[in-house]
C-alpha cells in the first residue's frame, strides 16, 4: 500500500516521520477519517472544513489548500486501486524543539493512509454490545470540539470495553450526563423520536451525525436532541453508534442489558447506504 | 546529536518512526524529561518508576527493563558528550492499525533525545510572567496522574501565554481550581508557610514537586497544602513554578499584577541546586 507523505507517494513502509515530530511528541496535531466509496471520500468537504477549522483552532498552517489535498487523495485511492476503502488523514505541527512551545517549528506534517474496509458490507455490521466507561470527559470542554490527535482517553475508553468484552465504551462528562462513544456518537429511539444528544453537549461534531440528521428530516423522523444520563439512554430503544468509517451501528446490549431493537434504524442505516451511493457512484 | 530509538544510536536526523506509530496517530505514549548534571539524570529513579507506573496503567510493555534503559541513558550522554543537558524519554504502543483499538499493536517504540539547556544557569532563570488559561483540565480525571503524549491542552495553553506576552499558562479544573501549569507544578509562599495544591488535586505528580517538598521538610520549612483559586493566589507572596527541565521558576507577574517577592525562594532554590550538586557529582 503507498502512503501519501508531504506531497510524496510512499511505500507505507518508507512513510516515516522524524521523533521531534509534534504529533509523535505531543499529540499535537488533527486528523479525520473518511469512508471511500467508489473512489470518492463521503462527504469530503465535510471532513476538510472540519480539518480546516481544527488547522485555525490550533494555529497549524495547512501545507496544501485543501483543493490539493482533494487532488491528492483521489492520486492516493487510484494508485492503490482500493476504491472502496477507509482513508486516515493526520496533520501535525510538525519537527519543534522538545517543550510545549508551538515557536519555532518547521513545516506542518500532512499524511494520508488508505485501509481496507473490515470483512463484512459496513451495511451489514454485527451489531455491538456498549458498556459505560469509567473514563471522563471535561464537561464544556472548548477542546472536545476539535479531532485533535491526543486521543489516549479514547484509546483507554476503547481498551476498557474490550477489557469487559464489549465493542465500545460510552463516554460520559463530569456531570455523568453522556457526550459520546469512543470512537462516534450516540443515537436513540424514543418512541416515535430519532434522539441524540444536544449540539452543544456532544463532543466532536460527528460528520456522520449530520447525515443522520439530515436523513431524519428527509424521511420526516421527528428528531429529539436532550442531555440524557446513561440511566435514561437504558429506558431507550433502537440504540446506535454513527462514526465516519464504519456508518451506522446499531447497539445489541448497553452494560451487559439487551437494547430493544427497533425498525427505524434499519430504515436509516438503509437511508444512509443510499446516500453514499448516490453520493459517490 | 545522537538520539537513541529502539536500542540503536542513530543521528537525531535518522531517528524516525512509521506514520502508523499510535504516539504520532493518537498520542498513545508516555514521556518524561529529566535534568542531566555532570552526566547523570537527576532523581533518575522517581522519573522511570514514574514510567513505569505509566506504562502499567496503559498497558505498554516496556521493550527494555528500567536498568538497561539507565544503561542506554548513559551511553547517550556520553556519546553525545553533553554532561550538561535536557534528556527526553518516550514511550509509546508502537505500530497499530487504524483506530483505537489497542490489539495487534507491533513492539512499543522507545525514543530518547537530549537537548542544550537553556543558555542561562537554570539557577539564575529570568522570572516568569504567568497567565491564567481559559482552558481546563477535567476536575478529578484519572488521566491527569499520568504523563501521557497527548499533551494537546497543555501546548494549546502555552500558545496562549506566549499570544498575551507571558511565559507560562495556570490550569485551572471545570470547578475554577488551580491544578498546575502548562509545563510545571505551582508553589507559593503563605506567611510563613510554603504552600502548594493538594497532592490529590495537583495533576501530575511532578518529581520537582516532591524535591521542593523534602527541602522544605530539610530546612524546617512549614508546609501548606490546600485547594486554591486565582483570587487566593493573588494574595500571596513568592509564587513559583517546578519543573524537571528548569528546576524552581520565580513568578514575577500573575495576571498582569506584580507578585511580591519572597526570600523563601531564593532559599529554596539554592538548596535545589545544592542538592542537584550532591546528587550527580
Amino acid at each position: 500500500m503507498l502512503a501519501f507523505l508531504n506531497g510524496k507517494f510512499l511505500p507505507e513502509a518508507e512513510a516515516v516521520v522524524p521523533v521531534n515530530d509534534r504529533g509523535f511528541m505531543l499529540g499535537d496535531g488533527l486528523f479525520e477519517t473518511m469512508r471511500v466509496a467508489n473512489g470518492k471520500a463521503f462527504r469530503l468537504t465535510a471532513h476538510l472544513e472540519r480539518l480546516a477549522r481544527g488547522a485555525e483552532f490550533l494555529k497549524i498552517h495547512l501545507p496544501f489548500d485543501l483543493k490539493e489535498i482533494q487532488k491528492f487523495m483521489a492520486l492516493l485511492i487510484e494508485k492503490n486501486r482500493l476504491p472502496e476503502a477507509v482513508l486516515r488523514l493526520t496533520l501535525t505541527r510538525g519537527s519543534g524543539g522538545r517543550g510545549y512551545s508551538a515557536k519555532n517549528c518547521g513545516s506542518p506534517t500532512l499524511v494520508m493512509t488508505l485501509h481496507r474496509l473490515p470483512p463484512a458490507d459496513p451495511g451489514e455490521l454485527r451489531p455491538w454490545s456498549l458498556i459505560t466507561s469509567s473514563h471522563k470527559i471535561s464537561a464544556g470542554d472548548r477542546l472536545a470540539n476539535i479531532k485533535t490527535s491526543s486521543k489516549i482517553l479514547n484509546v483507554l475508553a476503547r481498551a476498557e470495553a474490550e477489557e469487559r468484552g464489549a465493542d465500545e465504551a460510552l463516554l460520559l462528562d463530569s456531570n455523568g450526563t453522556i457526550v459520546e462513544t469512543a470512537g462516534g456518537n450516540i443515537f436513540w429511539i424514543d418512541r416515535d423520536a430519532v434522539g441524540t444528544v444536544l449540539t452543544e453537549l456532544s463532543g466532536l461534531p460527528g460528520i456522520t451525525r449530520a447525515v443522520v440528521m439530515e436523513i431524519c428530516r428527509t424521511l420526516g423522523l421527528a428528531m429529539n436532541q436532550r442531555v440524557i444520563t446513561p440511566e435514561q439512554l437504558r429506558q431507550m430503544e433502537g440504540v446506535f453508534i454513527t462514526q465516519s468509517a464504519l456508518g451506522i451501528i446499531p447497539v445489541a446490549t448497553f452494560d451487559g442489558q439487551p437494547v430493544p431493537p427497533s425498525p427505524r434504524v434499519r430504515l436509516i442505516a438503509n437511508a444512509y447506504d443510499q446516500l453514499l451511493q448516490q453520493e459517490c457512484f
